[in-house]
């Protein structure tokens, strides 16, 4: 099996946690080619903790580097779209953090960019790859029909400069409204809610800290989110259908599902290095996941392909304009291919 | 201590669990001297259950009985007001199954005319005199300020005739949304919410199924409700606060108390009867509490007095409101008193 050759875009906490991930592999299976910032020094720093042949102190480097297959984005959410259309310009393959963009018109357009140079593309949707994921469809499939979902993810990070700005796609519907919507997505599949009604109680940033959505469905189902970037919560999805429930503590990252008859628990991979973030070491299902479909010649991965993608983005974006979260992206027009 | 003598208005089974919890007590201090329903028939059978003396083939005898100090209320929404005013016009005392009313406007009345006859008045809300709620009031002092509640009711009964019928009261936010909104004003006192957002799901009779509420205060705090009449939930309150989190399983009836440092446990009273409702016998707390209030001359319970039940109408009120859940009543001019 030929190696796959990774640069990363940005030093921050989640590139350091990403690197680490793929470090849980052999090097004659994925290798850290490069790593660029913004700012060299760090990007130097960063080469030296994973011990990284080559840092870079701009975005472009790593577009230029031929030794690259693959790129992982981990920085700010309003960089993205430009990031990816770089390094896919550059016919490299991408893996950007979730939320994909500012909003789902950037998003079509960051597709077709990926069509046109004929590279794979995927967001970072971690949780998709946990294991613990196809035993929750396995036990969702056995509890009839699903007429109530609630979840609530809480943390308290309102007074991070990033979370508080909207130049930088800052908030709570943004930066952590992603991962309910998405199991909004993996639960009821990309039939669209028939009504989204949220609520929000916006910073004088202009985004919000604390948000509510819900998602109705037909048949008088419903999917209901609970958001604060200014207070932890038990950050646990809750699954109530008409034979029972499933409970997913720690749900955006999960090691655990209470089902009716039965509680599953998993082991994390093992990493050498210390994580920034809880349960970090889960990111090496997704570096396994992205080597293969790239080895395979996939240009989506079928475990969270582009329609799902879209599916959440939109949603966000509904909810935003609800709230009144409005980003200058969403006034720009679409950018020429 | 004289003896407390009751009617029961309405033979039902919360009035039959209410009966069963009066006769907790010994008959020097609470007695049930007459039961009276629409049916002679229902009367006499709940009579002899209970060893009754006398059944009546309709309320108004209950009104005309000298021998009856206080009248439990426990039949159909839609019946509350007339029957409450009936009462406390033949100057008998009343308790008064939750929701008190149909709206906020017929309960103002009701509370006229309780003051204009000079008896007691209250609104049957069990839950408020379970001995774990001043553990809650506790524990909740202890968490610093509150931010986030969230609270989910489910059950499975959106067959049942009444819980479908917009004439007699029915839906979600009726049946059972009274008691996450008497938490909310429990928890965060009499302050407003900012801002109220329901959203819903209507049956074709044209109440509500599923619903969900969404209380805004000020400072970044919310209050969440997911209501459900077509799927059971986990029934459990939870609230996040900055210094950790409480929650209340069973949260309508609750015998459980888990905090941050102790789980609390607590024993339902016994009864000699087999009670129709899970934990009814809880229904003691409250009969203990009412003989105290009026043996000592009180016409509102400080544990459940008038301004929280107008508190808690007023938002039911703005949530049926906002879903378009609307009752004939809503139309009717205040009465003269």
């Amino acid at each position: 099996m030929p190696v796959l050759r990774w640069g990363i875009a940005s030093a921050g906490l989640i590139s350091s946690d990403f690197a680490a991930a793929i470090r849980q592999y052999p090097s004659s299976e994925n290798e850290i080619v490069c790593i660029a910032a913004r700012s060299l020094k760090s990007a130097e720093a960063f080469a030296q903790k994973f011990n990284i042949a080559k840092a870079y102190g701009s975005y472009k480097e790593i577009a230029e580097d031929e030794s690259v297959d693959v790129v992982y984005i981990g920085g700010i959410i309003s960089t993205h779209a430009e990031l990816m259309e770089m390094m896919m310009n550059a016919k490299k393959h991408v893996v950007c953090e979730k939320p994909f963009c500012m909003n789902s018109k950037q998003l079509r357009n960051v597709i077709a960019v990926a069509k046109k140079n004929d590279v794979f593309l995927m967001e970072a949707f971690w949780t998709r790859f946990f294991p613990v994921m196809s035993d929750f469809r396995k036990e969702l499939n056995a509890l009839g029909e699903i007429k109530v979902v609630t979840v609530n993810f809480g943390i308290d990070r309102v007074d991070v400069e990033r979370m508080r700005t909207r130049e930088l796609g800052g908030g709570a519907t943004m930066d952590i409204g992603c991962y309910p919507t998405m199991f909004a997505n993996f639960i009821f599949g990309s039939e669209k809610p028939e009504k989204i009604v949220a609520s929000s109680q916006l910073l004088d940033t202009g985004v919000d800290q604390m948000t509510t959505v819900a998602l109705h469905y037909s048949n008088g189902r419903m999917f209901n989110i609970t958001l604060s970037i200014n207070c932890k919560t038990d950050n646990t999805l809750r699954v109530f259908g008409q034979k029972g429930s499933l409970v997913l503590p720690g749900f955006f990252h999960p090691i655990e599902l209470i089902a009716p008859e039965k509680t599953y628990k998993y082991d994390l991979p093992k990493s050498q290095y210390e994580m920034s973030f809880e349960r970090s070491e889960g990111l090496g299902y997704e570096v396994k996941c992205v080597r293969d479909c790239i080895l395979k010649g996939q240009r989506e991965c079928p475990t969270m392909p582009w329609k799902d993608s879209i599916w959440i983005m939109e949603i966000l974006d509904e909810v935003r304009r609800q709230i009144g979260v409005h980003f200058d992206a969403d006034d720009t027009e679409s950018s020429a291919l």
